[in-house]
């Protein structure tokens, strides 16, 4: 710390690397495409799981872990049923290292080929539906609600920490159903938990709807998605939900016994959210002085800094924060969503460094985005007070020691919605109603577009290549009304949510 | 449920295999050499993981994430240094798919050929190694305390469940200091905190201690380990905790100016547990009808059973059983050890499922180990009673509802001390003092011995040919005493543990 950190004004893509390099969450690795996400990064990634980990095992939900690797036949068979997935991967071909003649290094082993190639899993969607065969018979072991949390790798050449990267951590539900009507319950509701996540412990806030036909998930009977806007108005698929009908089961072969005694094809979902949600944490809150974090996935609530002259009044504000802390001990805050209640212990650090000046010390927790900051000195010794500056407002106050834990508290919460309304204010502000084709060119450009539009393929394609953005979703809020294509005049019944996106 | 399971007495390879699938804890999956873990045995696997990681991180130690991929010239600058590694591990050669020319199959794209192959990390040592370079400049950026829990890959042929598979997820643990003594007092700390966790949550007792020269980790100047014992007698490499001194430091060049202004390398330590602590867990307290677990590692401590004739009957049971399970969610068990203590929620279970009788279900849940089942009849109904079943010792008693929860309660703490007084009960009485080599190679056929030995490699061996026994450790209890080498006859100062192993 503290490299000066771009503006959004000057340049919004620079900025997002600047914040994830002075609040210390991941660096380039020495492989290409790789990263590593460093202790504060990760920290923020095992809150996002642990939270919705619980959401997920509330609504009956198991983790289960299967292999790394998929034979590379399992892809064919997949081939053959769905033209959809990405051939960029990782593949294995080989199983041994050995020295070199010299033994000054080592090459791979060519009698060491494997008969049949592994792909290291991009998904574990045709793994784990493959050994459904071996697990369903009746409509007795149904539903089957498992979920995996795992690295995946896709080969991507143009990489971004946290966005994009060759190797990313996930969760991923594949799940299998005796009715169609189960499983599309299934998907919309899990929809709402992730939206549950979303709205209440990221304090982010989304359109929930629909994707139009084209832009489903090849294979999917309906793809339900929530969608967000980042500081720059554009949105970002950042977690989908499918109902995927019979199809990926007639592809796996994957059969049942129903309550009738008829031999049928499971109906199967599936959705994963991934460290992406990292990025748009990011993307969501952060302001000129670095990362700004809702308070129930901040991994630090509170740092206390001493500011002292002598070791001898070192000494003494030491002793002083030890009663401080007490108080910290026994502080739960409860974070609450629709389908989850978090309790969670107040997280604090006491920064003693010496090495470091309060003003080093500032920057440095700023740009991490704790959200509170104590300093302790001399003279609120004395007073019996502490001075707590608020890192998003800026905001400082004294405070007694003994209401400093309710004081917090406080806080906190307001923070945690505050952070949640000014980010649905912002979309709020930033969606536009528009009705000619004219007015949707310039407001699409920046900001989401509510519009009406004929339901063509051929009319989104011309729109997004005209004006680069596509139809996100078409949203459960909007009512029906009859309108005109704001491109070719025909009707529509409906408004949907068009912008550009990440 | 329920196939028999094989007894101790038949075969005690058979009967792990059939425990791992009564008790429904993994299987194998389409891919040679890898398990998929099925939701109960991950549980378990994520119970372990959850206590283990706040032991760490209450001692100082942080999370972060690495990548998947190590590049193949690593490994050739540490085959320079030492010879120690496997060579056998799963190499990525390319990064593209395509479809065959009659687009029937898929098949590795030729042109897609990595300039440098990747290898699937076996252990991540090399890449956190390479990346302290860039983090350690000064005394004032040590230590640095970093562990990760993730997967990794050996191409192992001999495979068995939770014991050796080619892919396994584990924690491991790199850390740096500025002194020798601060990287062996972490070395042999983090030996205790491993130690607490496996005594007092897995129930386990072992002898700990250090490794002879010849048994250490190669590159380490001092191995700790801990060894238990398996209800066979054999002894299980579970965990060890190495200190590096400055061999990796220097086969990686990472150095820091100490205190005085000088340019030195790092000591480091490392360690790690995997997987294979389930296998340990299995394999230490399971019995004829399958497993057994300690109430602080168990996915379910209460398993509630309704006994009814008509749908009028189980209307009312169910009714009863909400009344009892509302005494349930208030219940917190407290499970201690010296590092750390664990606050856990009473993990219960209702299994209402009417295509099941209550006499499979009993089975069911006995192989997998359910500390207590609870039945209710209708002539509980009137008592205002349940009868609580207690799987380890196959014990029954009514119980009045309001002092259920304080009666499983007290039960669980009796349990999880009671198994590891067992355990450590059969370790003591299977561990025998003898002097001459006689009286070493009958017992050291079946249990644990300890005896004195001249400390020379030429003896180890010559013992480990004869007998298949090692030196499992140097134990920290034993006394200073003076005494022969019971093969040589030359003088020793210390006996030392020996056994066959794992």
């Amino acid at each position: 710390m503290a490299d000066k950190i771009t503006t959004r004004a000057e340049n919004y893509s620079e900025r997002y690397n600047d914040i994830v390099k002075v609040a210390d969450l991941a660096e380039n690795s020495d492989v290409r495409w790789c990263m590593v996400i460093k202790p504060y990064g990760y920290a923020i990634r095992e809150n996002i799981r642990d939270v919705l980990d619980k959401m997920f095992k509330n609504t009956g939900h198991v983790n289960a872990y299967f292999p790394l690797f998929i034979p590379k036949s399992f892809f064919s068979k997949e081939a053959s049923h769905v033209e959809w997935f990405a051939k960029e991967c990782a593949i294995v071909t080989h199983y041994r290292l050995k020295n070199s003649p010299d033994s000054k290094w080592v090459i791979v082993d060519p009698e060491a080929k494997l008969e049949e190639e592994l792909i290291v899993r991009p998904t574990s969607e045709t793994i784990i539906r493959n050994s459904y065969k071996n697990r369903i018979h009746s409509y007795r072991d149904l539903p089957l609600l498992i979920n995996q949390w795992a690295n995946v790798v896709r080969w991507e050449m143009r990489t971004r920490m946290f966005l994009r990267t060759t190797e990313f951590l996930r969760q991923e539900w594949h799940t299998a159903h005796a009715t169609e009507k189960e499983a599309d319950d299934e998907a919309r509701k899990m929809l709402d938990v992730y939206d549950d996540f979303v709205t209440n412990f990221m304090a982010i806030s989304s359109v929930l709807g629909i994707k139009p036909e084209h832009e489903k998930f090849a294979g999917a009977v309906q793809t339900y998605t929530f969608e967000p806007m980042m500081q720059d108005g554009k949105a970002l698929q950042a977690g989908t939900s499918h109902h995927l009908g019979q199809n990926f089961a007639k592809a796996f072969d994957v059969k049942f016994t129903n309550e009738k005694n008829e031999l049928e094809y499971v109906y199967a979902t599936s959705r994963g959210v991934s460290t992406r949600l990292i990025w748009w944490l990011i993307m969501a809150h952060s302001d000129d002085k670095g990362l700004v974090l809702p308070p129930a996935l901040a991994p630090l609530h509170v740092v206390v800094v001493p500011i002292y002259k002598t070791e001898e009044e070192l000494k003494q504000i030491k002793e002083y924060i030890q009663t401080l802390i007490e108080r910290f001990d026994t502080t739960k805050l409860d974070f609450k969503g629709k389908y989850f209640k978090a309790s969670i212990n107040l997280r604090w650090k006491i920064d003693e460094d010496t090495n470091r000046s309060p003003g080093w010390k500032f920057n440095e927790y700023e740009a991490k985005g704790v959200p509170i900051r104590i300093t302790v000195g001399l003279r609120d010794l004395e007073a019996w007070m502490v001075e707590v500056f608020k890192r998003e407002s800026g905001e400082k106050s004294s405070v007694k020691l003994e209401e400093v834990d309710l004081h917090i508290d406080n806080y906190l919460y307001k923070e945690q919605n505050n952070l949640l309304r000014k980010n649905q204010a912002f979309r709020e502000a930033n969606t536009f109603v528009v009705d000619t084709y004219e007015d949707f060119k310039e407001k699409v450009e920046k900001w989401f577009v509510l519009a009406h539009r004929d339901g063509t393929l051929e009319t989104a394609d011309k729109i997004k290549e005209e004006t680069s953005a596509t139809i996100r979703c078409i949203p459960f809020d909007q009512p029906d009304e009859a309108g005109k294509c704001i491109l070719t005049g025909k009707p529509s019944k409906k408004r949907v949510l068009f912008a550009r996106s990440y």
